[in-house]
């Protein structure tokens, strides 16, 4: 089958054949692929930077955010078969150890990630496990929802952990109007009555969130920290999900927060430096998020199947693979570039 | 009545004659002192640290850990009666905005703190509130309970938040045996069926730690990190408390923390400093700890007197407050000093 | 000032001149009514049903729905002034039990029901408590929201209780249709991403609830609960909302219910009867609703200023109550009866 | 291997020769029993109680409370390895349906039931799968735990899922003295500060409760009702855990609640039969309990290796299976019998 391999690092992706994936293992599940989503991940990818962390050897095939329709069933697989249509969660899980069994399976004990240490979806076919494909609704297309198999459930989790504590009147600031900040407005509005505030550099991006659901776009202008005060009273937001993490984004995060609110951090890049004095005094909260389980990926393709998340997305045949990086690399990508059969 | 007043910074406190105070609001409380304890943050206090940030009119009356008996109380007082034994929590709390209203009374939008803001108990009597006073158990003494008031309160509030995640087999570490993390142990103990590692860089309170609950104490002697990592079979602690939070105790806690663990910071003084990478890719928690509510002192002084609970003290007449002073700066008090009648 | 007041039981209300209440205690507020509620439950009280219950001495103001303006405050006051507009919580609770201090103060120890136990609402002015004021958005009007001060309440408890577990992709049935039904399914509708299946007798109501967020109706004819199975693939909503609990709401509620599942009891009459068997064999919970806490109305407060709460309401002037109650009596009233000045 | 088997309903169970169970599933794991519970299940088996629920086919080998070693594995299992010391969960799951995805594996929507459905214990080995087995600790030895793997697991579920409400100060009601409510008590004394009130019909099992935890004893004899609400200031208890389930346990169990408070249903027998008037006018709970989840029985059996669990066994060879269950029937095994190779 044809595959878009990493060949080396530094160098441009290579377009070519390799075997075909066989479900060997009684779990496995072997997906025909509808959709891959070219993620700024790959781009990290090409750059090196994943290559000591994920210990992968070259050539390999990437692509971590999949959909499309099963291929083949290992010998024990009961929950999908052979036809169904499905995103496939970016990690392939044991089942067996106690994060598995307590339905946090992003901890699991044994996990690999397709498109990052393993064989990913740039490609005709792609090996899962059966622990790692959701079945979708009819009426969604794996094209469209490749992308929020990983940036998407990111967003997810992350939304919808901080919903659990957001009462009506409350306010939630989300930093970062881009693919993630996009979908966390969008989950927010589903899962809770709170005031929504975006928080992003582009006043373009502050706009199309609020046709989304924010209630108040801020541009950060320099002047957004007191903006957001201003529009809490003077007393800070109970949550801030921020999906930047980087250019003084966690200063401005932690300093937008009530008493006893929760910050949390989604996006990465610079240090999280805060005093412990001002952690105590205001009794605040730092929460990390990490992509979403398997049942965080189910509950995102409820909201999809309902029309309550949606993406836009920018389609290249696969065989435009570079036109698709070169796109993404140069700002050319409205919401998410998707290779496609 | 004779009180013990912050008369200047860097000045010695000085004992004089003040006005006895009067229930004069419908919602006061006189309480006879009967046990005031000495803290660290009085040392502070008289260091000018807390000169700005309280905005106190010197002179004034310092102490903000304290215990007696019911002298006198305000016309709409229900709650206790004349001679009842109480201890005080340390904030006077407004009642009536969300955060009261929610249990969370801590963060009471209107709230004063006797010691700190306004007249506290190194004195003969105390003016506070109807909802700051708990009634204690026939069999406990004030002067004996009183430092639980406030530094008990601090190491319960943040053990009982942590207990609630902790199961059978799950480990949490206690950073510093002092005063706190002496409570803390001794609450998780109660509370909770994990495992309690103790670290601290001095032998003999860790030591002390282990007779009264701890499972494992660590010396803190530069291998910590590891030697915590050793006992949590390389993958380290679901749960470590900070009752220390300086020194680098913040870099080692956060390094002793199993994936998707929750980091407690009590103790302060440095900076949480935590690349954003480190947050997501394990997805940790870092979590403020502010004293502790009314209901948790109520919860508290219900452990003390099931004797689960205990506090040694070292007890000095309230004439002998510079005694006291002196021997805590000096380092010899033996668990915490309390000023008596 | 006039009063309607209750004279005797089996006797028609009367209108009468009474003295004005006056903020004598430090806590009092003066209500100038904007709106009181006429409730089934007045009917009730005049029937005599409440009269060993609540204890009351005859003539007193009934009236427990209510909202309008401060009129008058008591010494200690502080978190409203002359001329807010507020609705008014239905109980004035002693803020220092323990239940107050959780922030559960409907199972306060010492409270009062204004309309039940004490003077109520059917009057010009009513004295309630501080604690029980909740101001009230410039945009709504005290005649249109006082029928949201208990049944409302009572529906937002439930609702928002029930919404905590509910995830995209389950199932929520409301039975009952009615003034909280129609509540309850605007609350879920606006804090979760759940399907709700409305279930009533009346067709007209079932197509109502269809336009206000409720995604499947059904007409409880014989066929309704395996007309829910089958809305739920055979194996029954995650959660059941029972506003009957007569007439076999509470067998059918049961029924529909999916293993694990949770079923609220809110409205009431008959007797719940269950195999313990058929309790544990499936794991359900039976959970108890009892009116709303004060923090609640602050937040169905905030819905309804948000547009995502609203009432149909049939008004009446003070002195045309007996309309009112005739025309609730004989099921004329669309909505609720609101009393106006 | 030998195997003791149901032949027929009303019959004695038959020992004879079976084929031993081989790993021929990729998870499929075969035990050598170390230790079988007898149960009083085992004898509902034998009366045809459990016939058409279950719909085995006869003859089939009974047992559902199991321990011993790893005999063979399949080819996809990695938690475990031939030799290994395990307990065994008493539902064979399937890991792929949302309940086990969210460790909630009891509700299992294809799951089996060894014992009950398919073969059991009562016999030399056993095939079960990697999902159900549990290593445990090195001083555990199989044939003392084994009675843990379903009563014990019980108890450990619903005392642990009653002790995330209780807070020192709160009081938790265990009805019935026997298997199950001797391990609750140790359970909760492990896991919470809360005072335990023991309620049995027999004195001997109230006093033997309180020597292994029990704060207070009561002995059922008609006054027991007033007796617990002596205990608790006439308010009643926070929390109920009803392990008997008849003979009226349920409508006592109910009135020894507080307001808000939860009562928690695991034996079985008679109907609930509350009225719901009485379920709202206090806002209680009625709490299904079935079974414990796979990191339940993880979680039991740490606090069996910390000695803060056990269980008083009475064993017999495998082949004197008639005796255990004799000595069962007639009330003469004190603690578990079980069954040894």
């Amino acid at each position: 089958m044809k595959a878009v391999q990493v060949v080396g690092y530094h160098q441009p992706l290579a377009l070519t054949e390799v075997e075909q994936p066989k479900a060997t293992g009684p779990f496995d599940v072997v997906v025909r692929i509808g959709g891959a989503g070219v993620c700024r991940t790959d781009l990290h990818i090409l750059e090196g930077q994943w290559a000591e962390k994920s210990g992968v050897a070259l050539p390999y095939t990437i692509g971590h955010e999949n959909a499309g329709w099963v291929h083949e069933v290992g010998s024990a697989v009961t929950n999908v078969a052979v036809g169904d249509k499905v995103i496939v969660h970016p990690l392939i899980t044991c089942g067996l150890c106690r994060a598995c069994r307590s339905g946090d399976d992003v901890h699991c004990a044994a996990s690999q990630f397709p498109g990052i240490d393993t064989a990913g979806g740039y490609a005709e076919y792609l090996k899962t496990s059966a622990r790692s494909v959701v079945k979708i609704d009819d009426a969604l297309e794996p094209s469209d929802v490749a992308a929020l198999a990983d940036a998407g459930l990111t967003a997810y989790h992350a939304a919808a952990k901080a919903a659990r504590r957001l009462r009506p009147g409350d306010r939630c600031v989300v930093i970062g109007a881009g693919g993630l900040g996009h979908i966390g407005v969008q989950v927010l509005k589903a899962l809770t009555a709170a005031e929504i505030v975006v928080v992003d550099r582009n006043p373009d991006a502050v706009k199309l969130a609020e046709t989304i659901g924010a209630d108040h776009g801020v541009v950060a202008d320099g002047s957004h920290v007191s903006a957001v005060l201003d529009l809490t009273g003077g007393n800070g937001a109970e949550t801030v999900i921020d999906f930047v993490g980087e250019g003084g984004a966690t200063k401005d995060g932690v300093a937008m927060l009530r008493r006893a609110g929760d910050y949390h951090v989604v996006g990465y890049g610079e240090n999280i430096d805060v005093p412990t004095i001002d952690i105590i005094s205001t009794e605040i909260n730092l929460i990390g998020n990490l992509v979403g389980s398997y049942n965080d990926l189910c509950e995102l393709m409820v909201l999809a199947a309902q029309g309550k998340v949606t993406l836009h997305t920018q389609k290249y045949p696969l065989d435009r693979f570079q036109d698709a990086i070169d796109d993404l690399d140069a700002g050319r990508v409205r919401g998410r570039a998707i290779l496609t059969p």
